[in-house]
């Protein structure tokens, strides 16, 4: 039997593929219906990311360690990539900004305070390797600050906008060559250091390497489709559920995208796998911070109304260093229970609750 | 003889409680002598508060260890809840803000900066179990930042009143939770690793339970009564020293309230045992940002004469997460100097000193 | 052979002596050609500073431990004070402040990122004495933060001027009396904890003292000189280079300072010996927060047109204290690979990169 359709057999969130098709003919049929096809297009999103996960590790492991190593590097984040370009594209740049916060935010609080809390409910106290938790949790760190330098350059001195798109261009050139070094460190020099966390996602078996390319290549083209529908809707949507356009980026944006990490991060902490579990949920920030959000700037340039810069509101600053400190302190002991991932969940629970009660003109 | 007449008389620090009627009668024959009141308040404060503390750890001792610990994390803070509660009452909030602040502060830089000046100079360098200082110093820095996010917020997009208010309210509930939680963490799944903090303050023999509920009762009276007082009394008098709102809500009334617990933090510094000095200073600081300033803004729905918020002026929020980030950084190795301590206290007095400076309209 | 001549003729950096002369017959030639005084007065600083740090030393190691001590710590720094002292009696107090903030940044970010790069692209892991970095870090930490209070209290008030003055004075007095406890501390009662630091600074022989004396006082009236020059002419050098007067100070005076030190920090990284290493650049910038800072305000109050405040622009609060934060952070785990000093040198950079394009009226 095709591993594909065994996989669908046996995997339930695979079922939810079926609203794929809907989402898309109802986008033909019924435009004007936003919160509909705002609600079909996160459970279409939801499947296809299980998807291409499932299926950049399948070509990850068919290619041998360096270049799969790569892959997954690049195309870990690809849901969150393919939203954001396409709201790129639609010059939505506040929405692209908050998913880039929003992503950043959710992978170091949501996901390892929840694998926190949920691996400490089943046993009394984890401990994981400290030392690989800090190269990644420094590397995380140092990645946000100079991701957020512009915006607190900028604000602090109410500099002209010139100034603050040239920085924002020239460090997007920065931090992409940190980036490509991070990869020789992490897949070449350094390996052994990240070897528990990069290996293998939890015994799936891979599917042959032509099902996984096409699989990868057509998940990626239904993602584009599908999130086009998701950022027209998700504005009005977000008027309708009454919730601000910061909660919708933040919040809904960055859960949506990262559903495929969550169910690999919670599992391997209820196996006691932590290392597994931060080190998806660190590498997963780090990317975002190191890769996605820079080329998205790069990017603007050449697909966007007018060029993106990497000046982020003030609020969203704080969040975003909140989070990658509380990221440094709670992975900085090694050890882990079940009131860590209380505390971790609760920052994140401040800031939804923050977001959602924004007046809506901010930001 | 009576066990508390035995203590009054052992215990020099009980002969200022002829303080407490001298300040009550006062009030009543000489009303507009400010200066006087207030020094009167605070010289009868001390006692009660030292006897406050002695009689919920002797009923805690009785009534084993659950409910024992559940009484010490809930009325260790007694005194400054009491003076908190007064000053919601009369409506003063920025006093009762600064009050919030100034435990925190005083906690964490001048508690544990003197206990670690007074053990070094006595040990050469003292240890102590940095597991348990780690988790504390954890729980209060994420504790501390929750409480710290509608400030952060609230000022990086000057927001309307209203919203900041809804904020502090479900913020308050949400830290409410999290402290529930915290006390079912610390007395019951992961009990072990705050052994050393909670037993035995210092081999004192616990009164009987009759005279240390009966004190206990007595004492909060005393309390509440002599708060009035001292807090009607104490911005004249703050005027007459030349001191500022500020300094005094920050720096005089967080000493005052603290009285009791310094007696055994340093006693516990110079005997060596790091570990309890440590975990009474973090671990009151956490109850004031984890239950009195949330308690507080549920309260002032009823008590006081309009909603009070968690929005702190600038200043304070600096200086709130300079101290956490301190008590972080001196406890993180598990190993102290004199040299620590002094510049934890370095850092206390450049915060007094800029309060005592600070233009008076400010806050 | 005199030593002094043996030096010169080993050391090709000393060849560049022959610019003193020259830079300051040029003075007086061409008073006007500001870019070629710059370029000549940097050239000349560099071998002097070098001069200055060996001169230091021999006479540290002929004194003592302990006087010895306690000239390498006070004069560690010599070249930049006296640069600063001359911008400070010539009232470019901007020029002042950007480079103490300056220094802290070099030191903590380029000098520590360059070792660890360097060091790392030799040795796959170095391992360094993380106890003591950690004493260090810490230190640097609580001094800089003492050091950015009234930036910070002032910013968030908007306070007036005199306040500022005031503040900074006492401050400044407070500074300098932890200056000197840190030297008890690190000289006298715990001295063993820095052991590795101060001693041997890798093998040169030392010369005698009457020669180190000589060369110590004709070195430091031979930087005064240069130094007139180079504060004279930086500026316009400045606009004729395109520079702005913050990347001036924060980066071209900082490095020109400090090349004295870099040449021991990253000849003690390649030979494996990190603790060295570690223990110059954070030692540098400590005493920069918590002695030359200081001792400036104290001097400008003598030498300078006005008193001088601690007072720094936004933007430098923020570097100096990304910086510092990064150097805790890369320091705690005693463990460092080449990828840790690039991301130090991206941070670095980052900042380099912002000041440049900064538009030309800020600070």
């Amino acid at each position: 039997m095709n591993p594909l359709l065994r996989e669908i057999r046996h995997n339930p969130v695979l079922w939810l593929l079926a609203f794929v098709p809907v989402v898309l003919a109802a986008e033909q049929l019924r435009p004007e219906a936003h919160t509909l096809l705002f609600v079909l297009s996160v459970l279409a999103i939801v499947p296809l990311a299980a998807l291409l996960s499932h299926a950049t590790e399948s070509v990850a492991a068919k290619t041998g360690d360096a270049v799969g190593g790569l892959l997954n590097a690049t195309l870990g984040n690809l849901t969150e990539l393919v939203i954001a370009l396409t709201a790129l594209r639609a010059g939505q740049y506040t929405l692209v900004k908050a998913s880039i916060g929003g992503a950043i935010v959710t992978n170091t609080l949501f996901l390892l305070g929840a694998a926190f809390l949920l691996g400490g409910l089943k046993h009394h106290v984890q401990e994981f390797n400290r030392v690989n938790a800090r190269v990644q949790a420094g590397l995380l760190f140092l990645a946000t600050l100079a991701l957020m330098i512009p915006s607190a350059v900028s604000q602090a001195d109410f500099a002209a906008a010139e100034f603050t798109q040239t920085l924002s261009l020239v460090l997007a050139v920065l931090l992409i060559v940190a980036y490509g070094l991070s990869m020789v460190f992490s897949l070449k020099t350094h390996r052994e250091m990240f070897a528990s966390a990069g290996s293998g996602e939890a015994g799936e078996t891979p599917w042959p390497l032509g099902l996984a390319l096409a699989t990868l290549a057509g998940a990626t083209v239904l993602v584009a489709l599908v999130s086009e529908v998701f950022v027209e809707s998700v504005q009005q949507a977000a008027v309708a559920f009454g919730m601000t356009p910061a909660f919708v980026g933040f919040i809904v944006v960055a859960l949506v995208g990262g559903a495929a990490e969550m169910a690999s991060v919670f599992s391997a902490a209820r196996k006691n796998h932590l290392d597994l579990s931060v080190g998806i949920a660190l590498g997963s920030a780090s990317q975002i911070a190191l890769f996605v959000a820079p080329l998205l700037v790069l990017v603007s340039y050449v697909l966007g109304p007018s060029p993106m810069s990497l000046q982020f509101w003030p609020g969203a600053v704080v969040m975003i260093l909140v989070a990658t400190i509380t990221a440094s302190m709670v992975t900085n002991g090694g050890r882990s229970t079940w009131f860590v991932g209380v505390l971790a969940l609760m920052v994140y629970l401040t800031f939804a609750v923050t977001l959602y009660l924004l007046p809506p003109r901010i930001p």
